[in-house]
């Protein structure tokens, strides 16, 4: 088996590698940047400087270069593939990629792994294994090459997901841009707000929201860009419920209902993802080194897995307050073992 | 001294625990709905039927009513209360309070904490330990009596901050009540994406961007309709921020420039915070309990302090990644430590 990688960074260096361990393939890598790097650490086999040496005989080519630099890396390794070659790439947008690219050997592809950390040094054999990685074929896509490329990816360890390249931008337009954008937006209108106060005592709820704020810039503007029709129609979105939002406010309307319905939503979109509702607890702990791990440690002895964890100092970094979600059936336990430390704790009723 | 505490909920029963065992302070509750659970935990020395019993010979009355309730309840005690009596309350928004009370004797007040339970049931003696508690005196104020309850919350536990109202309620509004908004037009939009689809592979940056999408909704409705109108005003510059992207992403523009003002942007509002710049590690990690305690106890046993902490699972919930903030100056040793346990573990350059 002979695979093409084409832009050998996180994700380009991490198909190499699985490739390599996992299905003894012979890895070609090409990238002016990264190559010798990437031999080094044994991402590929071979770095080939042009593309044509690279793909001669290969079985698949993954194109894993950056989103503005994709459609034209992907044309050229399209036009020196052989007949017989798949050839897919990891962009995080579909649609603008798929659209007009009718070749049977292309299927696009979106693995859901490599958020941590960037470049060929942090590349991993085992950075797939259990990620959902999307896969946008086309009535033009070849039966035989869709599921040669199924089974690559089944063998890096990942779990491919068709879904055509129109829903796959509006779920990550919707899961994962919006909310960069909103975080963004948020920081702006507190850095506003703020100008010439006091350093505000910036609550939980400010700091998750804007976690992701100003992520990466080269990597979010290209991938805002990438998907710039999907994100458009959720930022249409977002604008007219705000606007809605507004407008109740200005009448004087109980938001009540609209808080609880987001409240049923939020728990149904994450219940499907875990299979099962969550609940939500609350400690006060002391801030100071160790804390966290006693709490985990409590929860870990008695088996009860943390889905997930936010941490919020008090102003003064003296106080603060640990969520933690954990399966509704472990609640009452968690509870239980958490003010057996000495921690006031309440589970949230609601979920999630 | 005499306290009196109209609404006996966390906030209303932790000022009584506080002020009695801190201060000797002998501490007078109204609240017909948890008065008599109010004594049994000692909350208060003394249930009172009615207003002017309370208030009679009291030095200072702190009124934590649900913020419906507060501008009634307030009129009330600020009508039955002595000359010589500070008279205070906790409500989330100040403009719409403090405007035409220009009493004397009243200062309005919103404490930083308690968000993590309500009900009495939760209250404690040391809910308010290192908290800021703002303070939104007005000309009218007394000089004595707003020194008074200066010292009063000093004694409490809390740092007072005095702030005036219009700057308090719209650095509310873009630091709590607007990421509330923003987390629940977020899981909208999402439901509505999804409507139809497989679950999706939900990221971390929507969890956390929704962590508080849905949250108790009588109480947060309260606080919309409380700060109405700063939160109007953020909801306006929210709406034409989001034009504003929108428009760019149409016209093609590169946002780069605007990702790498929100880095700086959220890095100066944190740094703030903490006294110093802080570094976020990602650490891929197994999703299985007793991880995130082996995270924290490595970095607690070597004296590093997580500031703030975040776990993402992945879809299957077989491997996630933790975010882990820590001090600049702690950021190397951190994630020698973290690799040390086996954990690919990269520094995001960047801040917070």
């Amino acid at each position: 088996l002979i695979v093409a990688v084409v832009g050998v960074g996180l994700i380009g260096g991490s198909v190499g590698m699985a490739a390599r361990s996992r299905l003894g393939a012979h890895v070609r890598g090409v990238d002016p940047g990264s190559a010798t790097r990437a031999l080094e650490r044994g991402a590929i086999d071979e770095a080939c400087t042009d593309l044509a040496s690279a793909l001669r005989g290969a079985d698949a080519a993954v194109v894993a270069v950056p989103v503005d630099a994709l459609p034209g890396v992907l044309d050229d390794v399209l036009a020196v593939a052989g007949e017989d070659c798949v050839v897919t790439d990891v962009g995080s947008a579909k649609r603008a990629i798929v659209n007009g690219r009718d070749d049977p050997r292309f299927v696009g592809g979106h693995p859901l792994a490599g958020a941590e950390a960037a470049g060929v040094e942090h590349a991993r054999a085992d950075l797939f294994d259990g990620a959902t990685w999307y896969l946008t074929p086309t009535r033009a896509t070849s039966g035989v090459l869709y599921e040669r490329l199924h089974r690559l990816l089944v063998a890096l360890g990942a779990r491919p997901a068709a879904l055509d390249a129109e829903a796959h931008d509006r779920i990550m337009a919707t899961v994962s841009h919006l909310p960069h954008v909103l975080a963004n937006v948020l920081v702006g209108q507190a850095a506003g707000a703020l100008a010439g106060e006091a350093p505000p005592a910036v609550g939980p709820s400010f700091r998750d929201a804007t976690r992701v704020a100003g992520a990466n810039p080269p990597l979010w503007s290209g991938i805002y860009a990438a998907n710039r029709d999907a994100l458009g129609e959720a930022l249409d979105g977002a604008i007219a419920a705000l606007r809605q939002v507004r407008e109740d406010l200005r009448a004087g309307s109980d938001l009540a209902d609209w808080q609880a319905r987001a409240a049923r939503e939020r728990a149904a979109l994450l219940e499907d993802r875990f299979g099962g509702p969550l609940v939500e607890l609350r400690a006060a702990v002391p801030n100071r080194p160790g804390v966290v791990a006693d709490l985990a440690l409590a929860l870990g002895r008695a088996g009860i897995n943390i889905s997930d964890m936010a941490l919020a100092p008090s102003v003064d970094n003296t106080q603060g307050v640990v969520a933690l979600w954990v399966k509704e059936g472990e609640a009452t336990r968690a509870v239980g073992l958490v003010r057996d430390l000495g921690f006031p704790v309440s589970a949230q009723g609601a979920v999630a």
